[in-house]
This record gives C-alpha cells, sequence and structure tokens, in this order.
C-alpha cells in the first residue's frame, strides 16, 4: 500500500503477528505503507532480518574478529578479486570519511563533483572531523569525466595549494545518472595518470550494476577503482556500508581509521551477516533491479502527464521531474517526496527494493489527479 | 554452554532451526558458546530482536523522524526526567565524542580519569576527530574526586591553557568500580561551581543502577549531570547508544554534531526501537541484574582458589583478580579473556546478560583446575 | 632599479653601508632590485623599521600585554571606531583562520568567492586546521553579491548541510577588483538579515581605501563588517597583520582561538610597533596610493602595446593582462611575475609600496620590445 | 636596570635617541628595564636586528625562495650535518605542531612528559589542530628515560590505541633541567628499536648546549634525534623558531604543513637572515651562555638566604625557589616573575640574554630584603 499522509499517522495498535511475540512493544507505524522520498525510508528485506536472527546467540569476538566478519572476505572477494577487503562500517557518510583517510595525508585534497554527496549532504564532515579538502567541479549530470577533473588537478608541488589526490565518484550519482564501465576506466586512467586514486562512492553501486547489467566488478576492480564506499542500506539493509579496498598498496590505516572514525561496531557480526546475506547469493541485484523497474514504471506512467517533465534519463532507481509548484504543494500533501531544487521546481521520486507496482500505480495516478484539476 | 576453544571453532554447519528460513546463509558460530572476554561478545536479547522485526515492513522516514524516534523520547523522558532529550546514535565512541563537542568549543577541554575508556580505548577519536584535549588524572579505582579534578580543573583566562570545561565521568568505570549518587552529585556541585558541566559516559548505567538499586536518574537527572552517553549495545541490543542531554541549556548543535560526527543512522527506527524495548519495560534491568549476579557468582567461586586474587571489589559485571601467568596462559588457551596489566598479571572477566550460571561454574572449575595443577 | 634575472644572482659581496655594523652576515641580495610578481617580495618600509628599533631594549611583558599592544588597541579605534579589538598575529592565514574560528562553531560554514585567498592558497587550512567548510560561488571579477551569496545561503536547520554563517570576502580581490562602501554595507545587510556575519579579508583594505579615497572604517565598521583580518605585511610591514574584532557581541574566544591556532607572538612588541607605526600616521595611505599609482602608471604604459590585453579594471595594486605565450615566456627571463591562469594567458604583474616610476618605466619598455620582436 | 613595578609604568616621553628617526612614535617603554618572569621578555639582540636591516631593501622571492633562506641551509648544515634541512616558522608551538604532524599519521600518538610545553602551554594546538594525541608521563624532573616511555609505548597493533610513533622531549626541559648527550642517545635508540621516532622540542637548545658545553649537534644529529623544533626568540631573536629535520627518511609534506599550519612567513628573508646572525658566529652561544650564567649568579646569590630553598639543580637560564608566599607576594610587587607551583609557593625566575649582572645583584638583595623583614 502505497504511503499517504493519513497512514502515516498510524496508531501502534496493530499487533505484531509476525509470532516473535513482543509484549511490550507496539508497532507504531503502517508496515504496508510506502512513498517515493528516500530508499532510506523502506525497512529491512526479510531475508536480511532472518540472516541476523541467525547470527545471533552464544558469544562472538567483538570488532571484527567475528567468524561472520571472516567470511565476509570471501564474499566480497568473489565479487571484487581477490585483493579485495572489506571493512564493515555504520553508515554511507562514515564509509565515504574512512575510506578517503585512507589515501590521503594531511595535505592532500579530494576532487569531487558539486553535486557529490560528500559534499553537500553530509554536513562537513569530510571537511571537520577529517580536514580534507574538496575541490568540486560542476557538471551538468553529476558525472565527472577527465576534463571536468582536470579543472581542479593541477598544482602539484605548490606548497599554497592542498594537493589533489584523490578523484571521489559515485555510482549511481546523486542525479540519478550511472557511469560506464568504460566511462569509469577512463577517469582511472587519468587520475592514475597523474599520480591520483579513485575513490567510488557505491552507496548505490547495486541499482547502476543493475541498470547496466554488468557485475559489480565492473565499474570498480575492473575500471580501476582503488577503494569504495559500498552500500548496503539503501538497498535493503538494517544498517551497514562497507569499505572496500581494492588497491592496498594505496592504502594505510585503514583499521585505526574506522576506529577512531567511530565507525567500528563492536557487535560486527550483525553487520558482516547482513552483508553475507545480501551478497552471497543475488538478493542484491534482485532488490536493486526490483527497485529501478519501479523508477522505469514510474517514470513511463508519467511521462505522459501534461505538465509533467522528465528532467533526467532513469538510469536507476530516481525520477526526477519538474511540475507546477501548485501541483507539487498538493502532491507533498498525500504523499512524501522531496523538492530538488527549489529554483526549477524539479522534484526526485525514489523507489526501493520493496516499492510495488500497485504503489507506482497510485501515485502516478495522483500525479496525474493532481496536474489535471 | 560456555565458550571454549574449540567451540569458537565451530563449522557454520549447524542450520538454522528458527523457522525464519534463510538459505543461502549459515550459521557460522556455535550459538551457544559464551565466554568472559567482554559483554561486548553476547549477541542480541530476544525481546530486541523482536523489537526490531516489529518496526520493519512499510515507509518510515528516515534520519530520525520516524515514528519510533519520536516515541522514544518519551520513554527517555520517563527515565531521566522531562527535561531529557534523546539522540541515538550507532556506537559508544561516538555517543561520546558527539556529546562532548555538543558542551564545548574549540578552545575548552576535558577533565576525566586517566583510566578513561575516551582516553585510553578509542584511538584518539577524541582528539583526531572532534580537537578535544583530554586532561588526565590517575585514579586508584576508575573514579574521580573533587579533589582528583581539581589537579587539572584551573587556568581559566589563561590564554595558554585549554579551557576545563567538562568533567566527564563513567558510571560503572573502566574497573568495574561505581559511584553512589551523593557521589556524583558531589561531582556535579564541584564541577558547577566552576563553571563546568558533567558527561556521564553511561556504556554500562543500567549495571551501575541495578549493582546500587537505583533508578537511572539517581545517578544522573537527579545527581546533576549535564549530558550523558547511555549504553545500549552491552545491555543486549544488536547495537546503538544513545547522546542522552539532561540540561539543554548547555548544550548546542546536537542535530549537526551528530550528523557531521556519522553517527546519524538513516533507517534510525531500528536503533530507537531496540531502546523502547530495553527500556519501556525492566528488560534494562533484568540485564544488567543478570550480568551483575554472574559476576558476583564467579567472584564468590574463585576467591578461595589459592593463587587467585580478587584486585578490586566486584560491582557490576566484572571481576578483576590477579592469577600467575602461567595460570592464565592456560586458561586462555581454553577461553577467551582479556589480561588487563601485563605488569600485574591482572584479567578481566566479565558477564553477559545471556551469561548463564552453568557457564559461570564450569569456569570456575577450570580456574580452580589450572591453579591446582 | 627594477629587477631582472641577472640581478637576483647578486652574490653576498655587497657590504652592508648602513653603519649598522654587523661583521658575520652579508647582504646576500641587491637593495635595489624590485620586481612585480607580488608585492609580498618587497622589503619593510623603513619608517617601520625604526619603529622596530625604537621598541627593543629591555623587557616587556609577553604575549601581548606589553606597552605596544596596550596603545595599539588606541590606534585601532581611531581608524575602526570605538568598539575595534585588535589581535595582532603572523600571517594572513593565521589572520583569516582565527577570525572564521571565533564566529563559527563546529557545524558552521564559510561562503565565500570561488577565487577567495582562503579557498584557493592557502594549502585548505580553513578546513585542514579549523574544520570550516567552505562553500564557494563562482564570480566573474572576484567580488560577492546578494545574489551570489544566496547560491550557498540556504538550508538552515537541515541537519545535513553545514550551516552558514559567515560570507566572506576580500577588500581588494585576488583579482584586483574592489568593492565600493555601499556593495559592503549591501552585503553586509543581506547577511545580518538571514542570521549570518560578515568577515572581510583585509590584506590589502589599504590598497582598496586609498583607490576609493575614503577612509579604512568606511568599508568595514561603517560598512557592517563584523570582523576583518587586517594586512600590514603587503603594504611594508616585515610581518604582521591583525583580526580586528569590529561587532565584540559576534565573536568569541578570540584570545584562546589565536594561541591555539599558532599565531601568538610572544615579543609582541615587535608586530604592534609596526602596526602603531604603519596607522597611527599616514604611512598606510602613502605605501598603498603609492603602489596603487605604480600599477595605474603600468597599466597606462603598456595598455596601447599591440599585442598586451588589460582584462581588468586597475583598481589596486595588480595589473592583470593576457599577452602571447611566447612574449610571456621571453619577458619572465628577464623579470619575475606569475602567469595568473595557464589557459588564458593572463598575467599578474604587481606593484608595492617600493616600486618607482623607473621601475615601471623599464618594465613596460621591455614588454613592448619581447611584443613587437 | 633591572625592571621594577615603577618601571614598567614608563610613559612614551623617552625619544629614540638611536638615530633611526621616527617622527611619530613614540618608545613606551624603558628600555633599560628587565625583570625575571621569561626569556621572552626581553628584545632583541642588536646584532640580529642589525642583520634584519641588512636584509632589507629591494625585492626577494617570497615565501621562502629567497637568497637568505637558501644560504640557511649552509648554516645549519655546518650545526647539525649534512643532511639537516630547516624549515623557518614563526614560532614555538608552531615549529613543534608542524615537526610532529610531519612525523605522525593520522592515527599515530606522541608521547611526552606531563610537563612538556606541547602539553601544558599551547592552549590544546597539537589536539585541537593537527588531531595529535599526546600520552604523558609523569616525570620526577621534566625528563623522560627509557622506562619512563615504556609506560605509554605499547599497544601497537592494537586498533583501539592512537598508535605511539614519537617521542617527544625538550633540552633544556621546562622544569630547567637538561639531557646529557648520552641520556638523548639513549632514548633515541629506546625509540627507534621499537619503530618510533625522536622529537627534540629544542625553544632552549642552545642554553642546554651551553651549560653542558658541547656542540648543538651532540644533543640532537650525534644522538639521533629525528627532526626538532629550534629556538631563536627566547635567544635573542624579534622572532622564528625553525624545525629541522635530522633524518629526511623520516619526514614528509613538511612544505604544506608549514603552509597549512599557518607558519609561512611571507617576506621570510627576515626570519633566516636573523638565524644566520645567530648561527654563523657564535652569537647563539654567547647569548646562551650568558643567560645561563646569570641564573647560576642568581641562584648563587639567593641560595643562602633564610627562607629561600633551591628546589631543582641550576641547568640552564631558570632558577627555581620556593619561598614564603607573603614574600613572594612582597617580591612580586617590585619585579614581575612567576608562581610555577601555588600549591608549593615554587617559583620561577628566569634570565635573558640582555640581563646583566648588576639586574642580578638588585634583585637578589631584594630577595634579602623581603625575606628577613
Amino acid at each position: 500500500m502505497v504511503e499517504t499522509v493519513e497512514n502515516q499517522a498510524v496508531s501502534g495498535s496493530a499487533r505484531n503477528a509476525a509470532g516473535l511475540g513482543p509484549t511490550d512493544a507496539e508497532r507504531r507505524h503502517d508496515p504496508a505503507a510506502r512513498g517515493f522520498a528516500s530508499d532510506n525510508y523502506a525497512g529491512v528485506h526479510p531475508e536480511i532480518l532472518a540472516a541476523v536472527a541467525l547470527a545471533n546467540g552464544g558469544h562472538q569476538v567483538a570488532y571484527g574478529e567475528d567468524a561472520y566478519t571472516a567470511h565476509l572476505q570471501e564474499v566480497f572477494r568473489a565479487h571484487f578479486g581477490p585483493s579485495a577487503q572489506a571493512y564493515p562500517v555504520f553508515n554511507g557518510t562514515g564509509a565515504n570519511v574512512v575510506a578517503l583517510q585512507a589515501v590521503t595525508t594531511r595535505w592532500e585534497s579530494v576532487i569531487c563533483a558539486e553535486s557529490a554527496h560528500i559534499h553537500v549532504d553530509e554536513c562537513g564532515a569530510p571537511e571537520k572531523l577529517a580536514g580534507l579538502k574538496l575541490l568540486t567541479v560542476p557538471t551538468e549530470d553529476g558525472r565527472l569525466t577527465p576534463e571536468l577533473i582536470d579543472r581542479q588537478a593541477w598544482g602539484w608541488g605548490d606548497q599554497h595549494r592542498a594537493q589533489p589526490r584523490v578523484v571521489s565518484i559515485a555510482e549511481s550519482t546523486e542525479l540519478g545518472t550511472v557511469y560506464s564501465p568504460e566511462e569509469i576506466a577512463e577517469i582511472c586512467r587519468h587520475a592514475h595518470d597523474q599520480g591520483m586514486l579513485v575513490h567510488l562512492d557505491g552507496a548505490r553501486l547495486a541499482n547502476a550494476a543493475a541498470s547496466l547489467g554488468v557485475p559489480l566488478r565492473a565499474l570498480s576492480t575492473d575500471a580501476g577503482v582503488d577503494i569504495m564506499s559500498f552500500g548496503g542500506t539503501k538497498n535493503g539493509l538494517m544498517f551497514g556500508e562497507a569499505v572496500v579496498v581494492l588497491n592496498p598498496d594505496a592504502v594505510r590505516g585503514l583499521d585505526y581509521l574506522r576506529k577512531l572514525s567511530m565507525q567500528l561496531a563492536s557487535k560486527m557480526r550483525f553487520v558482516s551477516v547482513q552483508f553475507e546475506a545480501l551478497l552471497a547469493g543475488d538478493l542484491w541485484l534482485r532488490n536493486a533491479s526490483h527497485a529501478n523497474a519501479m523508477a522505469a514504471r514510474l517514470a513511463d506512467a508519467v511521462r505522459d502527464i501534461p505538465g509533467v517533465a522528465l528532467t533526467r534519463p532513469v538510469r536507476s532507481n530516481a525520477v526526477f521531474a519538474v511540475l507546477p509548484a501548485e501541483a507539487t504543494e498538493r502532491l507533498q500533501k498525500r504523499f512524501r517526496f522531496y523538492t530538488w531544487d527549489e529554483s526549477t521546481g524539479e522534484v526526485r521520486w525514489m523507489t526501493a527494493f520493496d516499492t510495488t507496482e500497485a504503489d507506482i500505480d497510485t501515485f502516478a495516478a495522483a500525479v496525474r489527479e493532481e496536474l489535471t484539476e
């Protein structure tokens, strides 16, 4: 059932019927309500939750020395090659900031798109906690190119300039666009030629791989990426991301950096087993493909509605559109989603692993309603 | 069943029998094996896991605007009074560093015991991420007093000295000792009289309250504490701690600080509902009391073994003892636990919410064996 | 005598003829050689050096409690009004970073031009040492406007965005342009209306005031600026800048921030007396006016040379021009100056308090030579 | 003439008689008044001032590419050996923080005495600006030993512990004590054996070398020190310290770190020429020896006064003594000096390069007076 404003005000009266037996807690939300604001609004995929339950019981060494984290290395290596090393962390900002610290000294800097999550959505964590200087470049669609990188890739040896050391790209980008494997490879070659490394913010790497029909490693290891933030939460985990080292020679101190960046989970088995459940089989792909398909369905359903203009190609699980301000306002009274750019009236609709076809159809109908009033 | 070295090497062959149906993942550990290394080695209390399952399904606003986090405020206020504000975070280091930033400017410093977790166990996170200067004081048993605080509480107005602004104490301490409500109140009065605030690292506050037979607020709100890190993970949660503001006038910017400190969970409902399950009823007390009782049982069982000397009063869920190095060595081949001080041979044994009487008895028998060989 | 490449290689053979009597040291440079690379290449104005000598001898309390620093407050108040408080520091980067810390919390950010010195020329000091997030805006000529500021002035209350708190402008700008008093006042009103403060990087404020024919306070205090970095080194001092607080209500912790930012001179009297010599009379204006006049003379002298295109209005002591790459190359073999933009061939020529008319004429003749070859 | 409270209130009426001709400024202090509070209270040695004047005039490349800084390398190599590299900076805190950053990663820490200047007198600059965790050790007299170092030198490989990487010692120490060359060599061997480096805070290295009758390199290069802060200001410079790299293999990024730590002087020739004047001949030794001799004279003069107890051996230019609180109070009304430890009544009297025998005798007589009242 698609989330509506009335649904949001659900009381806690619906008893848990899952047989798990809580007696104190009551459900405080409608477990069938879904919206289009963010893939972070979704819950946990049942297979993930089952894996968490499986890992429970007994004692396991804390802080990463447990059997699940040990095994997780094999799981990641199966996807990303024999050099890959995975460091589970709590969240995406944490993964990015830990990864970027591991490939920079105190005097180096990071080239990224002006729209990058690390620049616009992390409350300054890279600068404030890790002293990372970001050198931003405006882009048309969230994607860097060698030419765009070169606008900031200069000044090596100049003591007045924080030395450019890492190019950070996101796959998919904040704007829902994707790089092809060749495009990432070209960026990596370009960066490496200048003595720089490449960090990939893969909070939605699964969505990109699903969209392109390529394995995860085609967009990372095989393209020459040195270090990666690999996302789990947006693809069905309860919580958990991973810093994945692809080029171990380029990285130092990750164990320490994860701890001092407050990203070291004590009961790490519960992060690791979620990733195992996501990646050991094809759950990562099922979830991402489904979310992508729902975005495509939504785009198709609203494309022809007069007054709706899709503003970006729909390549992952995000749909960007411009519609009249009053229509947006009316629609946001019924469904929660974000206005992306106040000045243009662009909105963002996101789908998740649990979005249903019925949700899409209900929402698309509402868009049509509000625009034809 | 108590954890032994053989048990630790359990294969993943034991199928999940919980009926939750994972087909890809296998259990990689013995869910009945338990040890004495840390309360962090334990898993998740079943009631907590049930609560997590209950909160699943449907969409909830991310980053703390969900129904569970909203309700959690009531739960915390019931324990800590009407001014309390709870900010769920990922882990204890995160809670401490976020809380301390919220009550200091860039030029201020924190007085703490030399043995404090923030000083010895966080890889420098306070200094490295938040620029917090720690002014440490040696203590006999991990506890500060007004007199000990005064060894660092001076130099206000001297531009060469990072200005002492916060006294940080832990309840219970790293050494398993506890402050009485009066002792905390005296520290708070002393700090406030000098224009300082008090932070309480309550990673094991539940254990202290259970030990003292007082409500949580007796050791925090009622004693005059300004801000607190309240622990969940060590008392049965999967993950999750909370920064709890008790004196809102003393605190600024907590929302931003939590985000920029990489401690803002996107699917926060799953942290909040765990705390609700812990605190809405008496689970916090049952878990802590049980862990404490198991520590007391262990202390009683080994107290009279020749060669074992208990080194500290057993006030919470930790037992400290000195035994001969060779005995420790043999014992650590059978059970995992930490040597606390190499120079004295002091070891630490910790119990958890899931430690059983049989675990204690098995372990105590082993201690006796190794010491009478 | 204008500096030429041959002159630069001057040996230390020229004995000091000033009668000051060093016996060990030899002059290692040609004291008559001058170039066009930077006003930082100049030495110390004789009146400044005399003041330093005057302040020598005897003991004075260190770290700012000396008689010269005390008196300096009056000197600054005479220029900037009765609320002004001056904090001498070592250098411009130090002044900027200290000032910006004093008007921001840990979670706030600074809006500035993409070309700002704090962004491009300080090796990341604001981010790396002080955790300051810079929100940059591209400008045409280095100057911000209310409209440009609004491109970054948004997102208050959003925990994901480092909160915009300060607008930092430079007078004159890195591109040699100047704001009128009205333009600065408009920026200040706009910032204040949104709850932000204004920092002025006045490394060359004297040049701007001289150019505009207004007192220093017209561009700072009277326009509503809250805090300022006031430059000395580029205007004839040996070293020394000052953080000048104009709105004391907006500022906290400056004494401590100066110390912890490593900008507290022990023998501060020697910084303060230089500022006294600069500001108590009209030396600041004589030096700046002269440098400006020399820039204007240079612009006039080269304006009509075929192949030379002046690229920006000459409003202070900098001349920007585009000339053919080969001509630049030949010219740089004879005189030291910087290529400002490799991609366009734009060069920057700067004049200083000690540039002579003959220097200008020699250089202009050389430009003509190289362009008519 | 020794400084007295009346002298401190000297008006600016005494005209500069040096013939340097300031007309606007007036001398605001008594150039003959001297006290015992700090060697930082002294002014500039005349030979240093003459050298500054010599370096004036003409243009020199800024930011360290000038002829004086180039030549300075030879001067430092003559003292510290052919591998030495000198980086002039502004002040001692700056030298320490730049040097320590150059030999640590983000996750490493620094072992130092509890009384170290970097710990107690820099307002937290190491922690706050550079994220340096200090692991302090209490000492009897300010000096570390291998045994004391070992109290913090442990935990390598433990992700919870900021990794000990540098031992920082001061020569002479904050308590006026000195290490012998052998003692420093032993510390260096001990540190190196454990994979650590050694930083020497040599703010008063000249005083130690003069006291011990050894060359500067005996206490640094030859003893195995890796990097050093070499002091100038306390030994007669106007301002200026130097980071001196002795083991270039151990150091990275010093150029960038100096700039981003706001310690890069634009008109660097004026720092460098001061060091040249200090070090090219024997001025460093004359100044330090004189200051030491004056401290010895003072110690001798007060040693037998009833009620005065010297508390530490007088090995450099500091005298520590305990006297009755009332006597201290009366004496501080006449002469400025610091109470070092309020709890014990210990005071510190420091001498400088310009302290005269008459100053000592006058002061010693006053001490006798106040104690025999």
